[in-house]
């Protein structure tokens, strides 16, 4: 049986002999779904969510990460949905790991799908958005059809979550006021916020958050996180959340 | 006339040769103040209110380091406003600086002072918990006294600002979400968000907020600053901060 199409390739995800399948070009993973994968706290057998899965990058990340009971993933384009469920076989790990093709929107799938320990996203405007040039590009997108897909996202966590179960979002810092109005507006506590900077000089180009759902009001802000060093390499703590083994 | 009561030092501010009189015991101005005098913009002719005003090192730093056209300070402790009050005759500033005896719930109060391009704000509860030991402690504080000081707080920010006028907070990191949460009730936008850590590797220990009355959604989370370099001296921004003249 042949997993790979042409025009794809097959990534080594450096964790537990994992791979995924991914476009030569278009879409592919980025440091975004790692480090959203590091940030989430599975528990043994938790049972796990990821909205917006792509190509199914964060539940296998979670899958080699973890001692998950299930991940699930939703993804609502079909050659998304289709190429993780490719990487998921490819992997043999579709006894805990499963794909489902749907809207987060749609009320009737989530009940059918149960209640989740954890849900995570990292949502997909982040991708449409990296060739931002200026802030007026960035404000039209903020305010406009993001909006609707970070209030949607939310209040779908909050169906699919049980009670205390766990929110993990990666985001743009620009939208933190948004994330933290719409979880209380949802009933889902912020916990945890971790900003991730390039370096120590610049400003932060993500944002790490946990929310709690039905949580007690406690917040923390944990130490930055670095993606490079002042020598221009790769922080100590990216190459240990990458699985650097020359470390 | 001596400004200097026994017990009392004059601490000169390495700022155009500004001083400040404290107790030699007792409270003391701390970074959290030198910070927020920096972080607050504050442009030619601006009339800017501090609230909480303490001993009134905010509006004194304020006036080294700004064009503004006055400077007032809100403190509702006789001993502290009295203090304040000695300093800004011991400066020579008081034709720009004043200090009013008062309670920022008092509305008519408010109305008296008028309204201000710039509110500045470096809420007590910071000093009354530096001796915190334990998450438990800074929970019951947070859920309890301190949640009602805060809104208050944004609250009187509303009366006090001007249609696009700009507050300028310095809190705790743990009460950012409350922050956020209540600028927004409040209808003043958090626009910029700066965490000071004490270094590259430790959680923040301070939030630096602006928020614009009535303004538009944009949120800019800017560069960490950070107390001290990897070395455990002060950085070269605290040192760019404090004045020092040995750069």
């Amino acid at each position: 049986m042949s997993f790979v199409k042409p025009g794809e390739t097959v990534e080594d995800l450096n964790l537990q002999g994992l791979r995924i399948i991914q476009k030569e070009k278009g879409f592919r993973f980025g440091v975004d779904a790692v480090l959203l994968s590091d940030f989430a706290q599975v528990r043994k057998k938790d049972r796990v969510m990821d909205f917006c899965s792509g190509t199914g990058i964060v539940p296998i990340l979670l899958y080699g990460k973890t001692e998950a009971g299930e991940i699930h993933g939703l993804e609502i384009q079909e050659e998304f949905a289709e190429m993780a469920e490719r990487s998921i076989i490819l992997n043999g790990i579709e006894e805990k790991v499963k794909m489902h093709l749907g809207d987060l929107k749609d009320r009737n799938l989530l009940k059918t799908l149960g209640h989740f320990h954890v849900v995570t996203a990292n949502p997909p405007y982040k991708k449409v958005n990296s060739g931002i040039l200026n802030e007026e590009d960035a404000l039209t997108i903020a305010r406009h059809e993001v909006a609707v897909t970070l209030e949607e996202l939310i209040e779908a966590a909050r169906t699919a979550l049980k009670d205390q179960g766990r929110l993990y979002m990666i985001h743009r810092p620009e939208r933190l006021a948004d994330i933290i109005s719409l979880m209380r507006k949802y009933r889902i506590e912020p916990k945890r916020i971790r900003l991730v900077y390039p370096n120590t000089k610049k400003p932060p180009t993500m944002v790490l958050i946990e929310g709690v759902r039905d949580g007690g009001a406690f917040l923390k802000v944990e130490a930055p996180l670095f993606i490079y060093d002042d020598e221009g390499n790769y922080s100590e703590e990216i190459r240990r959340i990458y699985g650097d083994e020359r470390r």
